[in-house]
């Protein structure tokens, strides 16, 4: 069986409050996690929350990342949703993990798409 | 401890090809499994990949919900991300299921930001 996509959760705890809370910043951190990671960014979007948070994704052409921010609390959810073998999601997840100050983190990665098929996995 | 969000992962499987490559029918059911859902809905982004192939998002204030649609294979990968007791992720997830025609599906929801906090999960 082969998998379509690689899918790679993050928790991230103990991050910068004020970081987790800077929409610009958030953003740039996306986008560069993106590059770092060999992928085609496609399109981004990005909202800011009263009294606080932020929410983006990155849709590449290999899928996507998203981010949810809770200031408050310290915690940012970060998913890196990768198809084929050109990107490697661990690079961006090491460079937001890094970007956001987090104090620990766990990472859990799913296959997902396990079909029983012979397929190009270039997309 | 509470959890910040619900996010609710889909493998469906053995949906009809024609949908799963049909962006504009795909927006206007990721938007309806949104209101379904009872969420708000804050942006979106779709991409049509070629030869095929669909990438979507919809942005909620309660978080997000994406699919990736692999036509070739009758497969969609959808996750359903949630904050929040107003939304109810699940409407959304059996509408997606019921429209994409998908013959079998499975479904996992974790839980994200698991906290030992006492918190307003209203956002």
């Amino acid at each position: 069986m082969n998998a379509l996509g690689r899918h790679l959760l993050l928790e991230l705890k103990g991050c910068d409050k004020e970081v987790l809370n800077n929409l610009s910043f958030l953003k740039s951190i996306m986008l560069a996690a993106a590059e770092e990671a060999g992928a085609t960014v496609l399109g981004e979007s990005f909202h800011q929350f009263e009294p606080h948070g932020v929410s983006g994704v990155v849709i590449i052409a290999e899928s996507h990342l998203f981010m949810h921010t809770w200031p408050e609390y310290g915690y940012a959810a970060v998913d890196i949703f990768t198809c084929g073998d050109s990107v490697k999601p661990e690079k961006a997840a090491e460079m937001l993990i890094r970007k956001l100050g987090a104090e620990s983190h766990s990472a859990i990665e799913l296959q997902r798409g396990l079909l029983e098929i012979e397929q190009d996995v270039s997309r």
